[in-house]
């Protein structure tokens, strides 16, 4: 006898749940692709996407995953022999320096940990020693989906301006956009990329690209560009075909479409609060079950930790066999823990999330501890019921 | 800002909660109804639904609801006049009793209880002072879903039997079919009543009833016909329509369809067990919840509680406050109180159920509970994650 | 090598082709049934229903599928052991007399044809010899599934008048309701009966019955009364399940709405005109595939024949063999010839139709007829394609 | 009043009609994508797709459109500076060249004409000049999606084999693989390009690339190598993500398994034979309404035009017209006549397509040139149910 025979659920970082409008309105015959609505539908998207990065920038969409919006970022602005520096903190921004390495350029890492976020100081102390601005790209992640760390990028603004470096700032915000607070214009952003599969509720196949006045003015000198992906057959385009150089991905976009709809109903600010009550209650699970030789969160400092991921290190008790109970006898999907899976795992808590899926989530985590007589301090799943009780003002 | 902005969650007793698959298979486009895959199809579920009821007998599908079922098993087994006893546990059997009345039964209510299980001895007495047998039918249900009762009907069945006497056994087992152990024929039941949205994991819209060979016995008699729903028309047809009495009710028979793979994959005894667990983890959360003026279990007795619907009485706690913030903050619609609906709440926990989903609902109702400032003695969810836990044997 | 591998064409009289919208509008998980949003969406059904019969009757939505409407009308209005007049003209009238006399009508048949549409003279005849005023309701369609005959409700309403009887006039307006013009105050009908799936491109599973005052009144009279059909209990109800006499149909309850939404978004005029020219290019399709051994229109009347359906007599030629190369070399289903199913077929063109498929029905009927060698005058599919061309206005 | 309200029909050259079985399968919501039911499905993708390019060669997926695997081909293969030969018949190889040349290709394109196939002598005579061998890579169409010509790919490798040249031949087969035959290994082909979202069956939003051993071994030395194309990183994967360079395009995966299955169960030859048939009605029905003035196939010769697209030539009458009259008055979208859309448009005819769709599609531009009162021959979709009635042999 199993338990697991009701809705799988899957609470990994990404791709995250998808609400069943957004399926459905996928579910539609290919439509006429010259006129009509579909090209409406596109020229609302590319009207409505700007507010989700908070810019007045252009936005790009690639029919790709999260790699090719990496791609179109580094593409479009890179001139071969360029130097990039890659602010480390935990995993994705050095792959993503990896990629861009490929390409061309010079790349240099600024050491991290994969337990803190980047450190401002460090960053200013770098970029004022490069006194000769050959710095022309600084690649940072808002949350870094390996660990949870979550960076402070208004300060690593800050930490060039001191500098008064002129190096375009690039963040990958793919992991957390729409559950993390993120100012794209005000925290003085040149490149953010995106992707449709986390915060956005929509299956894997978009990225997304922003860009603001400075980073199209890069684009000009570059000289790593790539046809599928290069910017200047992308804008001011005559046919709808050349907004996606090519066909367009016609599921995702009536996906997208759904789900730019239902943020809008709850309105950004909103979801961005959901997903800080949400994050609060993970976190108030595992400090619950915290014992010395047991769970913690990867990331010490709760002001430092993402509100769409949370990684947890598993002390003394196997993470393979809590994710295994959990999906084999429970039905419950967690993330796999990158870099250490035996001793990591994570909790995808982003997008389409309500009490019921989170508290469903951290009751089957605990009910795994309890199966494996795992040590725990105290229930979690109280806790995190708790603290969203206490979160909620009746009205 | 509310919490609510997940998939909804609806923890109520029936409809409940269609699987992904089921809805997906009835998303089709009409076929061929006259030979061909449709008919091949039909034709599986007549076979494959004797095993569901645990039964060698006949089953008709009827395009309707419950009640819809409740009509065909008494429009063909009544002689206008006949009296029928009906088997007081709750509301449902009463309400059966009253559309009986009304096709010309003279119905006899054996009085009962709404917080107890139909008494045996109560039952045998009765029958015993009928020695005309002027009764020639017993309504009882297995479940209520008003109060969560569960009968016994071996019990009953054993009463009916030592007072010798010849009655139809007529169960309506829609509430918890599929959840609850039943066994028609072990049990020497007559007719039993089913629906396809409860534990049959389907959408609502068939109504179902297996007969033994002394119900269709018993048809030959009846005057109480009528014709969408009669028997004879729908026994040993020569054109797949006259099985459905008409147009057969496509959509949901590709859904049951799919549902009944479902369930023969996982196992009716499992399905079984898994439900018996379920519940457990259930009545443990209200225990834990319990206060001297706060929640309980309508049903006192363990061993009379379905293993499908759970009833609490909630004290002096406002019963609509706890749905009304576990729904418009929370995104969880809780079954109402049948009968006392700001001091009863119910939970429906049958049919596509897992533990993040169960556990999602406790955890909410907890998280409700506190939001609203209710005396709670400890945490459910904690509760009900222990005994989830600790029913697991890690392999 | 078969040509079938594209999308399936089923060109029967019912289920007729559901739209993608209305299959999308049901794939939809169960939601709360006792208030909110579904309770809205019921109301807005029975608001919008009676425009549909054009009445401002009142309307019965019955979980079941066009039989358990016939049933719904008789059960509500039949006193035991009155006469009820069958008006003949093909299968289906005849069919719901049968139900009636197992109800308890003493049915009489006023013998009709298979070819032609009742005669009105014939309907004022036989009442004016009913003196007594024993005839208590009458039973007709409004086309017939079978044969593709309409019937002229208006004249057979002046007929009754004329005899000055006060019988009730129930139709089964069932295989052409949103298709042909149909005015149930405008004709004094009584009683019309609907369902779901033929011209309002719903799946099967609903039964409609509207009845005006009069039948209303023949209610508090009736002692054929049936729990499930009762309308009293579906009158001026306090709780949303007492509309459907137990748990709502929710898939088909979301399907119609989007189906109503759909037909209000064209117009019924427009819809009944869109009918009336595709029937027309059905019929110049025959008109041009006839040889005096060949194919032929069963109702040789335009006039009389419905814009739902059309049955064809296929003379020398083997109606089972043009169906079965259709559905197995080229993807399309035709109707089954009822009463003669090897020298008769039927094609539905029903609710939603457009030149696309309708001309895509009649091609493949050709391609089957040069397939078998079968005899034929000209190219039917021209003759509709010019006849649709024609009918169009280029603006 | 419109005739369109029926299933809108959408018959342009790609995105094809997708089958509601894909539609269906991609309907469900987000797996693990680390281990189980998706990996096991990616697999069976990449060990099943060969088949269709008929090579033993190396797949990849590339999550993005056409112009993506377009570039995945170039990126992996080039050196800076090489130089590229674009054979040109009509739009699509050179808008590739364009794209290879923005990646440092020096490309030169071989002229041809926009009605008539690419000439091997030619290419030969062009080959045989290059003894340098400077021409690197050879880029020519299957079908040009834009005249629906159709080249001889095998008479083009027994040119390059008569000039012994060593230039890689690469194909794009997106317009028509799955329709036309195309055999790469036996035809010597070293990369075909492909996309999901014509004969494939299933949306835009993936695009293949197959590699023969030669061009594996040019990889080596390309230096335009993109990381998100990079072939490296794809090939003898560890982790499941690797293979689609980030997150797999979970939705369309499902889609193209249900896609793959229905190929393989009618077999990808009988579907060439299909195809062939039906594009056959086409010509005949171009060839019934051609006229001095009015329409004819671009493709004068039917032996180069591609069985997946037909590109009409409309004379003196408004192509414009022709399309607005068929989609805003019957529902029928109609391919967009590229470089001269007035004069000229297409019918695409591919994939999921059998004799009612492809009859109604005929039928209905029939219809529109009556409407317009255009000068027509005969009947088209009367010669075209001919063609098609006679290719059938009744069993």
């Amino acid at each position: 006898m199993s338990l697991r025979h009701g809705r799988a659920q899957v609470a990994i970082p990404g791709p995250s749940i998808v609400p069943d409008r957004v399926l459905a309105a996928m579910h539609r015959p290919m439509p006429n692709i010259y006129d009509g609505p579909l090209v409406e539908l596109s020229n609302s998207l590319f009207a409505d996407l700007p507010a989700i990065a908070r810019t007045s920038g252009e936005v790009f969409v690639v029919v790709g995953n999260g790699h090719a919006a990496w791609q179109m970022a580094v593409s479009n602005t890179l001139r071969r022999g360029d130097r990039v520096l890659v602010l480390e903190s935990g995993t994705f921004a050095v792959v993503w320096g990896e990629q861009a390495a490929l390409s061309g350029a010079d790349v240099e890492i600024l050491p991290g940990s994969d337990t803190r976020p980047v450190d401002p100081a460090a960053v200013e102390d770098r970029l004022r020693a490069d006194v000769g601005h050959d710095i022309r790209s600084i690649l940072v992640v808002l949350a870094d989906t390996a660990t949870g760390v979550r960076n402070d990028i208004a300060a690593i603004r800050r930490a060039i301006d001191a500098a008064r470096h002129p190096a375009l700032l690039m963040v990958d915000a793919i992991a957390s956009l729409g559950c993390d607070r993120y100012e794209m214009d005000e925290w003085g952003v040149d490149i953010t990329v995106g992707a449709s599969q986390k915060g956005l509720m929509t299956p894997p196949g978009l990225g997304l690209v922003w860009a603001s006045d400075k980073a199209l003015a890069a684009h000009e000198r570059a000289d790593a560009r790539v046809g599928y992906f290069d910017w200047s057959s992308r804008r001011n385009v005559e046919a709808h075909y050349q907004l996606y150089n090519g066909t367009p991905p016609i599921p995702l976009l009536y996906g997208l479409r759904e789900a730019l709809d239902m943020l809008a109903d709850e309105g950004l600010e909103n979801a961005w609060a959901r997903h800080e009550t949400l994050a609060g209650a993970v976190w108030a699970a595992v400090d619950a079950w915290h014992t010395p030789d047991g769970l913690r969160c990867t990331i010490a400092d709760p002001t430092s930790r993402s509100h769409a991921v949370t990684t947890i290190d598993t002390g003394g008790i196997d993470a393979t066999a809590i994710r295994a109970v959990s999906e084999q006898e429970m039905g419950l999907t967690l993330g796999l823990g990158i870099g250490n899976d035996t001793a990591r795992f994570r909790i995808g808590h982003m997008g389409h999330l309500n009490p019921p899926m989170l508290l469903g989530t951290l009751g089957t985590v605990e009910s795994a501890l309890h199966a494996l007589g795992a040590p725990i301090g105290s229930s979690g799943v109280a806790a995190a019921a708790t603290a969203i009780g206490h979160s909620i003002v009746v009205r």
